[in-house]
């Protein structure tokens, strides 16, 4: 299997570098969904798959992240092929010793059929992603840049609900300011037509104006509330997120907004409708209480997870050309 | 396969947590020993098996253990499985960003068919088991807690010398105060009649005075010692333990006692019999000279360790369902 | 399989431990060779090989090097047989309480059917080779001892070039004081007859006095030179290295030699020829420039770390009887 250096999917996964959403028309997140619902059938199936068979994938992870790592691990053995797992390989001697991110990325292209890689620093997955000739590069997370296998899993959650990723109405919620995913989702959305996103945070956290401006020119129609009391009642979807600390230098502001917006019992009894579904990317620190977690439109530590590891099934079986 | 939430094993295993020594019934044993023969036959077949072709066990160690680590992972892969191994999530950035130990739990379960957890705390396990509603936990040691494998292991070598666990003379040594294992041993032995078990330790290790009415009160019959030539010449095993260095504050006190009481050859010669075995937990310091590590009856670095594999592979097939 | 205690490999893989290019004859490397070539058919290959099925091999890494890791755990996995990864043990709870290599090594060779060693200190593999009875060890490097894999790739990317060992005329430069590879590499051409190297290098990294009359009593002919314009122009291979910055103590005198002999376009334009393969231990530090990495000539970031895992694939299946 060849490695393409063309970016835009075009209907042709096999050997493309998967590094951010921006690859995706609409009717290759088609082609994508279609394979992932087969994926998840063979992950309930007790029958093992010999998909991957005699394939070897690596996962580089230059930060640590279990869940992102797990998945990504997860979906390669169910699908019967093998890992190289490398994590924080900056401790490593040869890194240590100057080694270039290029260098490294060629050794490892050298032992195996695909890399994943999840590096701190934007841009990081197309630097490696130049350097292999000779196999595909997975993104799975650049710092604030890409991290187009979370975009997808939450798009094929909505699309699994509802059946559909246009004319929805949906709520996002907590930092819309910072949070990648967030801003992914919103992008994702603009793929398709007459859809809706309410923005519900602190005013400290709102989307900035470039981004604001930016999203809107898509076609996505975004309104910003500032009030629980604004959510509409037809939401398809809730999308709830984190204020992540660590964006805060002033811990006595970051105090004052972590827990302004709260799912509870009584929040969705009130805004709540029978088909919302209730997402979240994790980690989840208070933003929504575990008393939320068995209802079953609370999706987030259910459907969602497990359709990350589907959509990385298939994504990686269709860049080495198994699909 | 469903998750069983009966904490006793009751002759099925399918689907159940395996979280304490004290959910087995001598017939559960039994049972469990029947299929860890088989396993071990397996493992020494040159013929590799599929028992577990398509099952993923999750192993998420939270403090690092490399010998029970090692253990279940090759446990895994003897039968033909895979695992997903994760180590040391608390440095991971979900974990450190405040994610509760339930939600990192529903996240992985996500992923696999069982999760092995090895955690600092006592109770996490049973924490873990409570959250997981999809798949089976199996407790790798959870701090003073249990460590039901190992209990297991250290029974099944018993019984696979002995040929039973009723009506045996052994012999435990070091710190029978803190040491989990020597607990578990007694415990489990407890399950059976005519039992005696022989403590050596000094004086500051001595069983706690509520321990030891606890564990009297089962049936056993314990018989404290406090030196060498109390040893009585009939022993059908000796079970020896590190003093632990870490329980100490008093450096002084440590060095008294650490090496009080060591197997030599001469020990052996005088208090051993031909039909006698040699166990320890490991690590080992000192307390057994190395030059009885070849002698037949140490078991400690050989079939003591072979039978935590094979016991591990029959315990995980179990609650797989695959046996 | 049983392990075999004799050192010298004289046609016989099956059970020997893998310690030290001095085991290899010339013939032994010839039958070695032979397999590594299928090897690479195999690894090329689509089709997925089981040959090491329903084996385990542990890779115990006491320092990081994610170049070694990484070849050895992919030879295994391309082969179809299964790793138990161990990575900095001494943090692990029972090296830390004090237990010995010896009895680390004896646990792990119950859970499987090789160890691969990585340890910074030199004898270690040896050492661990004497405890472990029953599988056979293979050493991934231990300090400034030995490293026979690289040796044997180093040796086979010549073979695979030129066709022969003998009658060659190459250049080693940078480090040859110091240079672990390159000390190998001498050794590994010493087997052969009519072979000649240059060794360029700043003066205070010459090989010492004692290496340079013990490797020339071997039958190479070693010639010193100091200037690039002392190349000759017919060599066969150019060995280059890095100046080792933690092996100084005086950073002027490091920043004075560190970047002495750089390979541009230029050098390779006048001393180069068509024939000529350049090689690499690496990790590279800018000892070659980038632009020269797409020259066909240049093999560091291609055959030569493919070959890596061609060699560690036929030695982990040879000593594992499995060819």
């Amino acid at each position: 299997m060849a490695k393409i250096s063309d970016t835009a999917i075009n209907g042709h996964f096999t050997g493309k570098d998967i590094l951010s959403l921006d690859q995706f028309s609409p009717s290759d997140i088609q082609l994508l969904f279609k394979h992932v619902s087969d994926m998840a059938k063979i992950a309930k199936n007790a029958k093992a798959s010999d998909l991957l068979k005699g394939n070897i994938v690596t996962l580089i992870f230059y930060e640590p992240s279990s869940r992102t790592f797990g998945s990504f691990s997860a979906s390669v053995k169910q699908l019967g092929g093998q890992t190289v797992e490398i994590q924080n390989p900056q401790s490593f001697s040869s890194v240590s010793k100057g080694e270039t991110l290029e260098d490294t990325m060629r050794v490892f292209e050298a032992y195996c059929d695909a890399i994943v890689i999840r590096h701190p620093v934007q841009g990081t997955a197309e630097k490696a992603a130049a350097a292999c000739t000779a196999v595909p590069i997975i993104n799975a997370g650049d710092g604030v840049g890409e991290h187009p296998t979370q975009a997808l899993l939450d798009l094929y959650t909505i699309y699994e609900k509802h059946g559909r990723l246009d004319n929805l109405t949906g709520l996002a919620a907590g930092d819309i300011l910072n949070g990648r995913t967030v801003h992914s989702l919103i992008k994702g959305l603009s793929l398709y037509e007459g859809n809706t996103l309410y923005l519900l945070s602190p005013e400290q956290l709102r989307l900035s104006k470039t981004d604001y401006d930016k999203f809107s020119k898509k076609g996505i129609k975004l309104i910003e509330i500032s009030n629980e009391n604004e959510i509409p009642k037809d939401c398809d979807f809730w999308y709830w997120t984190r204020v992540q600390k660590e964006r805060f230098t002033d811990m006595q502001e970051y105090e004052s907004v972590k827990n302004k917006f709260i799912i509870t019992p009584k929040l969705l009894a009130e805004y709540g409708n029978e088909n919302l579904i209730i997402m979240h990317p994790l980690p989840r620190v208070g933003e929504i209480e575990t008393t939320i977690d068995d209802d079953d439109r609370a999706v987030y530590l259910k459907s969602q997870i497990r359709n990350g590891m589907y959509v990385r099934m298939a994504l990686v079986a269709l860049v080495l050309g198994r699909l």
